[in-house]
């Protein structure tokens, strides 16, 4: 195809995306994981019209139950009147592309419902990496007029700061009694709490979790100063409990973003973390296209025989950069 | 101080180091990892003198029992007359800088035999992340006469990532009976393994999980073309079990590495992966500074007001990098 007939194979996307077609909406978001020339004419009409969906985060260490958790959320914002778009970021390790679906079969229930649309993310196949491509499906949903976007990700890693950087509200989900190891994870990811859940609250040990994660709020200083108060709360995903109570704290954070400074000072935060992952691969992207290739290899020759330090090779490769452009 | 000086001070540090003071060590791993001028000068002498160690990579899911096993392996090591350096990697979020030292304590039992150096890392304090502070310190130990540098990891994540990348050897511990969130974490893992070991196999299921991994290394199509058959050893790291029979793995890997041209192939790609990354750095870094900060305020203002969607805001910075060298 040429350049014309991408553009408008794009922006005829976008605009069947934006009337709520869900194949529309599926072949964009595989268009930019893919890097197909459709990628490069998608992306501004879709920066364009996006701004309007409310970005949830929801993190927290294996076995806490997030993806039960996201389903239940899901169906009582859908109960809402919300349209409510799901990426789920599969804990795939990035070296191996491996993937499990377990958890998401049983959100399935949902995708009758053309108010629902659920992804999941796995590393395979996605050029720049499973962040760069869950971020870029945020976007597809956000221009297609999708009221809350939820994405799920395990809460480690790289591809989990991204995705706290561009979510509006950050939900951490802990269970009561997990290990130390797996709580120290939970520990790193206290402060970009929003929303604090502890779900399985049936479980005998729930009441002391939460009175620890308020514990550990307090001594962070409590309440923000401006003011966000994050509530803890407890959910029984399986049953339902405690999920209206998770809804309405969505909905007050982002009524607290929008009456205070925050809903731009986070908007300009994301922006700039974006900017600057994508350069960062636009960057490596050119070491290994030709015509900087051959200095690549040149530079690992320079290195590996031990006359040139890797620092002093990198700066040298980043003075060829913009020449190479 | 005055640039020679520091450069003084650099070549001094290295020296003291290659002479095996522990001070010198400390001070250029601590150099390095806050960004200090010495950092700047000691690079090109330590990566001289380096390239003798062989770099042994831990990894595994959390609770696997590493620390423990990275201990006894140590000792199993010094018994055999190498000098023996240890740097352990916090698991704790790149966004918290949260630290957890706890197996640490117990390792501290070897701290006052010279042929022994350990080293834990957190984020906490780490420009560039602590992927490249350890890249940073293995480096300091390869110059300083280790005979093998282990690094230990959570299993998980970007740091653990770069880590496999400039090991010669990596060991993926697993343990029996593990959840299935846990369970997949390791299974990401699988094909970076050269050494695989079941850890706690006095546990009732540890033959099972052996057998699994066997199967699993059959499915991926056994031993490698060239070929290194992939060991599954199963060790009781408390009791010293299998530990003996661990260090022998080592030592035949390196062997076939040296025997094969792998070992070529590995320190080329690693040397790509160091300058790739130490780039990327550079590339942000200069985004932050002036003269580019402001562009990168302006670049930040047309995102958010979607006027400039952030790949070719990305793009445009990109030709600036040069030009405000």
């Amino acid at each position: 195809l040429s350049a014309n007939e991408h553009r408008r194979r794009a922006s005829d996307l976008v605009a069947r995306a934006s009337r709520g077609e869900i194949a529309a909406i599926g072949q964009l978001i595989t268009g930019l994981e893919s890097g197909s020339p459709l990628a490069k004419w998608a992306r501004r009409p879709l920066h364009e019209r996006g701004g309007n969906a409310h970005i949830v985060g929801v993190t927290g260490a294996p076995g806490t139950g997030k993806s039960t958790l996201v389903g239940a959320l899901a169906k009582e914002l859908r109960a809402r009147g919300q349209k409510v778009g799901v990426i789920a970021v599969d804990p795939s390790s990035s070296i191996s592309g491996g993937s499990i679906l377990g958890d998401r079969i049983r959100m399935q229930e949902h995708t009758l419902d053309v108010g629902m649309f659920m992804r999941s993310m796995s590393s395979r196949g996605c050029l720049g990496g499973v962040s760069r491509a869950t971020v870029d499906a945020v976007a597809v949903l956000d221009a297609s007029g999708w009221d809350v976007v939820v994405v799920e990700t395990v809460g480690v890693g790289q591809a989990e700061v991204e995705i706290v950087q561009i979510a509006h509200t950050t939900i951490v989900v802990s269970v009561p009694g997990l290990g130390d190891d797996v709580q120290a994870i939970k520990a790193g990811l206290l402060e970009v709490a929003d929303v604090h859940v502890v779900n399985k609250v049936d479980r005998p040990d729930a009441n002391k979790t939460m009175s620890e994660l308020l514990s550990m709020l307090m001594l962070g200083g409590g309440p923000v100063p401006g003011g966000w108060a994050v509530p803890v709360l407890g959910t029984g995903a399986h049953t339902g409990t405690g999920v209206p109570e998770l809804a309405d704290a969505l909905a007050e954070h982002m009524a607290w973003l929008r009456n205070s400074n925050q809903l731009e000072v986070r908007e300009r935060a994301a922006a700039g973390a974006r900017v600057r992952a994508i350069a960062k691969d636009l960057l490596i992207g050119r070491f290994h296209d030709p015509p900087m290739g051959s200095d690549l290899d040149l530079a690992i020759d320079d290195v590996v025989a031990r006359r040139v330090d890797p620092h002093t090779a990198a700066l040298r490769l980043l003075e060829l950069v913009a020449v190479s452009s």
